[in-house]
């Protein structure tokens, strides 16, 4: 069993996961409720393009899951609750040609941390009293094939708009990623970018069972 | 003197101050050319929104200095050339009735980093060779007005686009937000935020001289 390692950066607000429970497939979502705290077992993939300076940009995309612990929401009344979120675990496997196969997880240098609350601007578009998601993260891109790690030393901000119920199953979100989002290798982290992600969408998917998620 | 402290959180790559000249007003800026390391002794100016759950949302505007060391360029050819940063001192002042004063420093557990290199996406009305130049800064935002220090456990990303020279000096400038940054009470870093910046855009001002920075 690996050592716990305790992150040295905090993203956000820690959300305890001592007497959550799990939540698979199978469990009703209620839109427009603020649920009972649960660690959600979630689907996700996502397109995210990689540009590695002198050599070239690449869309890759990737298949996975998530666990993510709830907070008690702050109230029972969906306009007023905000619920805090933590990235507990994460695999995402994704390849191309020229960078092989790539397996994203959490970096466990940091706390990644999120929430859900109502916007200060909502958009037009959106329903009456959609919330917004978003999530700070800390990840690892292992690229066997290139023989590296890398890892982000900003956080990446995954975003979740026109959210009508908790957790968001199903809906699309965005990476927040201004032109470039630099990557570093993990052996030199105090040397220069070896790569940036320069685009990043992805797609919550619905709950797994536990059956699936061992599987993928 | 206060104690050195050694920053916990690394947004980027650490650039050397030892043997690096300060610049101050006066210094001659030659556009499309990567310069000698420096610290720049710059002006800045910006236009803050905080937006406070249930109390109201504050515009602010705010005027002061930064001290950015930049590195060794990687090439002396511009369009090849990256130069990171960091912005190693800070000094930004700001009043609205109901928030006070507020001053915006570094956080000293943080260290605050960018760099200039040319974009991945440049767009159309920029100049040909243009860079962007980005940072990842962590403040402090005193208020003693509200008795409290509020503090970004996400970096604030500045960016400017168009860079024809270095230091853009001169150049306007956004903070890549989407929607809220959470504010962290500082004595409460665990806790929920207290408050959200919501809107940040400023402007590089030029070189100061030793006097102009000891006035602000």
């Amino acid at each position: 069993m690996a050592t716990p390692t305790k992150p040295s950066v905090i993203y956000g607000r820690p959300v305890t996961t001592e007497g959550v429970p799990n939540v698979y497939a199978g469990a009703k979502v209620v839109p427009w409720t603020a649920p009972d705290p649960g660690i959600d077992n979630l689907g996700i993939n996502s397109i995210d393009t990689f540009a590695v300076p002198g050599v070239g940009e690449y869309t890759v995309p990737f298949d996975g899951w998530v666990r993510v612990v709830r907070s008690e929401p702050t109230s029972r009344e969906w306009s007023k609750a905000e619920v805090y979120t933590n990235l507990i675990e994460m695999k995402m496997v994704g390849e191309c040609e020229e960078l092989g196969r790539i397996t994203v997880t959490l970096n466990p240098d940091c706390l990644s941390t999120g929430q859900i609350r109502t916007p200060f601007d909502p958009y037009a578009g959106e329903g009456p009293s959609a919330k917004a998601c978003r999530m700070a993260v800390g990840a690892i891109f292992d690229m066997p094939k290139l023989g590296m790690k890398l890892v982000n030393k900003e956080p990446i901000i995954l975003t979740i708009d026109d959210v009508r119920q908790i957790p968001p199953a199903g809906a699309p979100g965005k990476g927040q990623i201004y032109r470039m989002l630099p990557l570093h290798d993990s052996r030199y982290l105090d040397q220069q970018p070896v790569a940036y992600v320069t685009s990043l969408r992805f797609n919550m998917g619905g709950y797994l069972s536990p059956e699936e998620l061992a599987a993928k």
